[in-house]
Parts: structure tokens; C-alpha cells; sequence
């Protein structure tokens, strides 16, 4: 298997159906910073999150066959969106298991982009158990939002295309909620960087990816009390693999931190960012004696929030 | 006086101290208006607006003696900013008017520039008097925010660089307050477009320009309730001259409509626009007919909002 040739192909397959996303730059910040950064605007991509790629990758490598029958995913959050509007743009059905608690406004996003939703209790179980008798009854594949090499392949792109722009980055900081991103990152920048690392960031509330890095086995999360809401899931076993060869480490930060980050970027860079997001700069403003002088990128995963409910105060 | 060269030198002498800013599309908004829209992101602009152009134009023009002795105006808006800033940049004095009941942000914001404040009054007569104060005591030159050629000629290198960008629109949309912004554009269309026309936006409920032009005359504005905080300017008499030649006509948004294409933009672009910015959005979508399935440029004006203080319920 040869990665870099994994991540071009991907790179290449789900071009047409993805944003080149721009990487935006702001003075202000870098003087906060004491360092130079590099913001790779994934909240610009393709209904506003960087899952579009490694949903559209997943899909796309599905035989006709597959094709015809669908696919299928449990998820509340943005992969949810994702997969529904992939399958759209290729003409497929798109399977969403949802909690019956999940908020109306993301059951709505899902719809409007034609997912066809099916509710079940709020717990993993049920979440499972639904999806399970959906891949059997349709013959629907199921494609994880995480876990699953070809959605890592797909979310790699986004490291990829960030050094084409910025070759000489010492480090990329990357959101770590399940790992789908961070490990797409980690293997773009093994693949395409100069000694480039990958760093995690991670809601101190939710630090089960720090401390299974930590503990060298995959850790639970025993709250889910952070804003950062696409955070809170727990590593799967590709995904743990992945991060324990190839991140160099994880840095936590709390809630206020969080906040505070997330206002610089919206102030100062004009650009809206979901919570998620603004964790990869609080990790860089967090620590900076070790990113002093340094180039740093950061991926800006998504920009999906609820207007009517920000934490400015 | 050839207008095309005065632009073009503008742009050459402004072009070290500015952002050349992005244009941003969405294919989404583009459905929604019928249209194919090309959004000129001066939101992004240094300190978060155009204004940063034709403060900077206004003070390279001046003699060395004359920046020795500094720039003086009056603003309580983001021109107050631009001065200070550009002045900043070039090494020399800013004196703000601003009235003493103007917001503690916007205040610490022009400090934060290295603006010197003298605060006076809230009526337009304390802040004339006040600033031809300094103007006397200091020798400091007065510029005003928009009525003035030289403000206007940096405003135009947002409308040239757009119809570089975009060579074949059919029609620019401007916000309109005192009429600095649409005035740049109007010349820029004249000058580096291909038939493309300047058309206003303006606030209803402060719609003195619409009515200037309807009348051949300068009006006023009789209250100032409106969202869009800046463009509750009336027109100026270099202003109205260049409107009342050069653009084609000016189209009136109600304060739903603004909140209405402000979420749109933030929602669905992932950037943050002010009020104000939004207006040019609305007025496209109310005016659906007028612009079916042509190229239109808007002038996203500003980014500067107070996030503590939104409009989405």
C-alpha cells in the first residue's frame, strides 16, 4: 500500500465534487500568536464541514451495484449532511439514522439535502441496531463517519491541498473528535510535508483521544459537556491507529478557551467557524512557547452554527 | 481630468497599505436570487472595510508639511477607524471627532488604531466646530469621510479590482450612505467596465438618497432608524453630482429584508458581514426581475458588527 499514491488518487477522484478551499491568513492573529498561521477554510467547503470529502471519497469507491442499493450512516451531526448531499450529487440514496432527539434544524439540513431519515432512540445501540436492519433490508452500505479508510483518504485531501499552498508548514493542528480528520492530516503530512507534524487539539471535557494517546488504548468519554458539539465522540480502531503512530501529541483546552478563540476568528478574520473549529486555535494560543516563531496550519473544520444560539456575551 | 488614469494611479499608490480582496460566489444564493452573484469581500478589507481605501488615497495626496501637522475628522463609524489606521501606517497623526455618546467599542477600536480622540456634542454643529478646532490649533488637515475626490478615487480601486476580476457584469450594487462607496464605483464601472451599470441600495427608512436622486436635489434624511448603521449619512454635494450622473437608479430594502440577506450571507456564505453590506444583497433579491440570469457584483462593504448584539431570533 503506498499512501501518497492513496491520498492523490482520492484527491483526485472527489475533486469535481468539493471546494478548493482557500487558506486565509490574518496579521492580527499571528502577532496574538507569536507565530505565522495558516487557516485552512474548511468551513467554506461543500455544505459547510470538511466531511464532504471523505463522504464523497466513500461513496465513490462503492461498485454499481452498491451504488444502486445506496448508503447508509448514523450521525447527528455534520457527517450526516455530508453523506446526504454526496449521495445527491451522485445520484444515489442516502440512508440517515438520527436520535429523535436530535435538534429540527439538522433533521431539516439533512433533509433539504435529500437524506432519507429514519429516527430511533437516542443511544449507540439503537443508533446501530437501526442502521444494521437498514443495510439488511435495502441493501444499503453502511459507511462510518470516521472509522472507514476511504473517508480518511477522502479527508486527507484537505492536508494535501493545504501544502501544495504552504510546503514548508513545521506543523498542522487538527480538531480531534472520532480521529477521521486528524488522521487523514497526519498521513497528508507524512506523505506531502517536510517534517511537517500533526498536533491534535481537544476539548480538555472530552479528552479521551489525549488520554488514549496517553494510555496507548482507545479511551471512553464519560461527559459529553463541551461546546465544541462535533468533539465528542470517542476514537474508533483505525482511527486510534492512525493517531498513535503518526501525531505527536494532543493539547487540551477548556470551554473559555474555546470561546475565546472562536471570537478572535469571527472578529478578527470575518469568517464564520463552528466551535469545532476554533479548538485548533485555542490549542496554538494555548501554547505558545512551543509554536514561538514557528509556521503553523490550522484546519478550520467547519462553519455550521445556530445563529440563534452563539456564546458571545 | 481623465478619471480611468486617476483611478488606476490610486490603486498603484494605495495597493501597499491594502487587502486586494477575494470574490466570493455561491451557488446556493445564486438559486435563490436567480442570478449569477459575484460578492466583493471588503469585509475583509484591513480594519474591516472599504473605507480603509479612500482614507489611505486621501492621506498620500497630501504635501509632507501637510502630514507633519497630522489629519483631523469626524466619524463615529468605521471611516473614524480607516483614518486613525492609514494614518497609523503612515507614520503620522490622526485626530478623531467623535460624539461623546458614540459606542465604547467603536472608541477603544479607534485608540486601538493610535487615533487621538476629542469628543464633543452629538449634533453635526459641535463636530464641524470642534474639528475646524484642530484643524486651527494643529494645522491638521480635515478629510472628510466621503465627500471629498480624493476618498472617492481610493473607493474606485474596489470597483476596479472587481472588473478585473469580473470583466463582464452587467450591473455593480452598492450600499448607499453618504454616497463615497457608490460614487468610486460608479466612475470604476464608467471606466473598466463593459456597459455595466452602478446601482444603489439603500435602507427605506433612511432612503434620502433615492429621493435625491427622484428629486434633482439633496435631501436629508428624517430619522435614522435603521439596522444598517452605515448609511444613515445624507449625500454630499460631490457625491450627489457623481450619483446623479453616473448611476442608474437606487432600490429601497426594508429592515426585514436586511436581516433577511444578512442571515443568507452568513448562513450560507460562512462570512460576516455588517448590516450595512447586507442591503446590496437585499436589494438584488427584491428586484428579481430586474436582474434574472445576469452578472451582478455586489460590494460587500463592511465586517465590523458587535457579536454581543446580533439581529437573528
Amino acid at each position: 500500500m503506498n499512501i501518497k499514491e492513496d491520498i492523490i488518487q482520492s484527491h483526485q477522484r472527489i475533486s469535481p465534487y468539493i471546494h478548493r478551499t482557500p487558506v486565509f491568513t490574518s496579521q492580527l492573529i499571528d502577532e496574538i500568536a507569536g507565530a505565522t498561521l495558516f487557516f485552512k477554510c474548511e468551513n467554506f467547503q461543500k455544505m459547510g464541514a470538511f466531511k464532504m470529502r471523505g463522504a464523497t471519497n466513500a461513496i465513490l469507491q462503492l461498485s454499481d451495484t452498491q451504488k444502486q442499493q445506496g448508503v447508509v450512516t448514523h450521525s447527528s451531526g455534520n457527517f450526516a449532511q455530508a453523506l446526504a448531499l454526496a449521495a445527491k450529487k451522485l445520484n444515489i440514496r442516502a440512508y440517515i439514522v438520527m436520535p429523535e432527539d436530535a435538534p429540527e434544524v439538522k433533521k431539516k439540513a439533512v433533509e433539504g439535502y435529500g437524506g432519507i431519515i429514519t429516527q430511533c432512540k437516542p443511544t449507540l445501540e439503537a443508533r446501530q441496531r437501526t442502521a444494521a436492519d437498514i443495510q439488511q433490508k435495502k441493501g444499503a452500505t453502511f459507511i462510518h463517519p470516521f472509522n472507514d479508510f476511504n473517508v480518511i483518504l477522502g479527508n486527507a485531501s484537505a492536508g494535501k491541498e493545504l501544502l501544495e499552498d504552504c510546503p514548508e508548514l513545521d506543523a498542522i493542528i487538527v480538531p480531534v473528535g472520532g480521529g477521521g480528520l486528524i488522521s487523514g492530516i497526519a498521513l497528508s503530512a507524512l506523505a506531502f510535508g517536510n517534517n511537517c507534524k500533526a498536533i491534535g487539539a481537544e476539548p480538555s471535557n472530552v479528552d479521551d483521544a489525549y488520554r488514549s494517546l496517553e494510555s496507548g488504548s482507545i479511551q471512553q468519554n464519560t461527559t459529553t459537556d463541551t461546546i465544541a458539539d462535533g468533539l465528542k465522540t470517542s476514537l474508533g480502531d483505525i482511527t486510534f491507529n492512525i493517531i498513535n503512530n503518526h501525531v505527536e501529541k494532543i493539547i487540551t483546552v477548556s470551554e473559555e478557551e474555546i470561546v475565546e478563540a472562536m471570537r478572535l476568528i469571527w472578529e478578527r478574520m470575518k469568517i464564520i467557524v463552528e466551535p469545532s473549529s476554533a479548538v485548533a486555535l485555542a490549542a496554538v494560543l494555548k501554547s505558545k512557547d512551543t509554536f514561538k516563531h514557528k509556521k503553523i496550519g490550522l484546519i478550520l473544520s467547519g462553519g455550521n452554527v445556530d445563529l440563534r444560539n452563539l456564546p458571545f456575551h
